[in-house]
């Protein structure tokens, strides 16, 4: 049996992640029982959520058991299979873990994917997975977005935010603000996602994010697309226009923290009639199809750009993990396994 | 002409207001234009909004300029008019101030009154004022109530809040939990108001606060009515049930502080798929025939009981609004200015 590498979380981050929460050890590759079948795992998606389920908290899904490799949504190919459906070869994708090797059941989570409809097979990890699914409904239904609306996105360069972005244009924003980290993001925002604002929330307190934003949108907006928290969300609550919408899809200046934030600001949620809304793509996998159909039209039409960053070497799990938090991925951060 | 006693903000407070913020003053009674009457303001509503708009600080109101009398809503009489449809002796209501006299005019927010259709004519700025219409709009349109949903109100022995928790019942609420206190406030929760359970928040932290409702709505709750916000609002949202709606309707807690707490649990909105929405009362003027008319029906079929609690004296205008913090109010806070 060829030998499976396993990225382990040992002990639960005590606020920012630190090498030493892992280990990287190599395992006998798993014997199959029936209805089970054997992934070779290609790529891993690494997602700012991943963060949340190595605490002991209450959340939508279990904490990773200490032991246990990080868990993470997977492409790979079937390598043997007890499993009917499942032959050796099959292209699958599914929330496995950061592993050479996954064992995946009938009834899973990991199913069948048709790797020659894409460009690479990683844009299911992308535009096509969760990241697209999230982009996508989390607009479409989350913020009701409406022909006209001024719309500001956080985290606007990441992997969700880029896209949502590009989304709001197609479906008719008047106007859409990015706020990012750093000028060559602020710059990739208007140059290559074609938002029409871009602020650098680098070295800005909350009233100097509050008047940035009152600059580019001086009557308040209408859709915020939240993936931050912190000043950069108390900002954005600052400058509401009435009936304001605020979709939650993350918060990830809060992830490494113990005390959190969350929203000084809602009292601006009752001067301005306004409502937040906490989103979860789980939600919509029913509707997949539908949001996977509208992504690779945008795509093959030109409309939508979807930049991954591909990091290689399960060695480097935790350097390509961190640079979501550093925010130094160009685009949807991919591990390449093998 | 009489004397016009007037109870005038001559300074924003810090904080807690201190009777240093305040004047009273006598003034000559103002000369009417034409299109003008005279209001002899009998009884004023005291609110806790009142205290957001002594700050110097964006609203959906103006800010109290210093030198101007306190506003607030007032029932009185007609005493003299320039005004057509405004004849002397005429009960009126209106958003006026803290002051024996008030200035109306034809289209301002001073409207006629039917004095005989109500108990008390105080009921015009209770549950047939502002704080029913809150508590009716608020629960009915904002928290989407459907049958058999678990309730969480907190300033539940509040005005808007006793209120609240009476509406839920009759809307069909399987269980309304309300949050206040003291063990009188509490008692009276159930026993006078219909409430499930009550939970005395006093001497509980968030830990505390969380287990408390856990242990009164082990699934999580449907709906929050929230009038405090801090550790309260952080408690709920530790509580939450798929899909909850929270009506934010005030932040009792806050009002009086200079750094905003906010939400600090957002993260469970997420988790949850569940929303803050902002709601204002004036958004439902023009609904608000709908809304006395099922308060008033209410009240007569003795499924609605409205406290009203009055302090007499505009030379106790301080003393009387600052029960609102200190919970020393048993009803809907009034002061009898004459």
């Amino acid at each position: 049996m060829p030998h499976n590498r396993r990225f382990l979380l040992i002990r639960r981050p005590n606020g920012e992640p630190v090498p030493e929460d892992f280990s990287l050890v190599t395992e006998p590759t798993p014997e199959l029982a029936d209805g089970e079948f054997l992934i070779r795992n290609h790529h891993a998606s690494l997602d700012p959520a991943i963060r949340g389920w190595m605490d002991d908290a209450p959340s939508y899904m279990p904490p990773i058991p200490l032991g246990d490799p990080v868990r993470a949504s997977t492409v790979g190919i079937v390598e043997a299979s007890k499993a009917e459906g499942f032959a050796p070869g099959q292209w699958v994708m599914g929330l496995n873990a950061i592993e050479d090797y996954s064992v995946g059941t009938i009834g899973g989570f990991t199913q069948p994917i048709d790797a020659s409809l894409v460009p690479s097979v990683t844009n299911y990890l992308s535009v096509l997975g969760a990241v697209g699914m999230t982009a996508y409904f989390g607009y479409i239904d989350v913020c009701e977005p409406k022909p006209g609306d001024v719309v500001l996105v956080t985290g606007a360069a990441g992997a969700v935010g880029s896209l949502v972005g590009q989304i709001a244009k197609i479906k008719g924003a008047s106007k859409v603000i990015g706020i990012a980290g750093g000028p060559e993001k602020c710059a990739k925002l208007t140059s290559r996602y074609g938002f029409d604002a871009a602020i650098d929330y680098r070295g800005k307190d909350l009233a100097a994010l509050t008047d940035a934003i009152r600059a580019e949108a001086p009557d308040g907006v209408d859709i915020i697309f939240e993936n931050v928290g912190g000043d950069i969300l108390d900002a954005g609550l600052n400058n509401l226009r009435h009936g304001a919408r605020i979709g939650l899809c993350g918060l990830i200046s809060e992830y490494n923290c113990v005390e959190k934030i969350g929203a000084r600001n809602i009292w601006q949620l009752i001067v301005h009639r306004a409502s937040i809304r906490g989103l979860l793509v789980a939600d919509y996998i029913p509707r997949f199809a539908e949001g996977g159909a509208a992504m690779a039209a945008w795509l093959q039409q030109g409309r939508l750009i979807a930049d991954e960053h591909v990091d290689e070497g399960i060695e480097n799990s935790f350097d390509a993990f961190m640079r979501l938090f550093a925010g130094s991925n160009q685009g949807k951060m991919i591990l390449k396994i093998t």
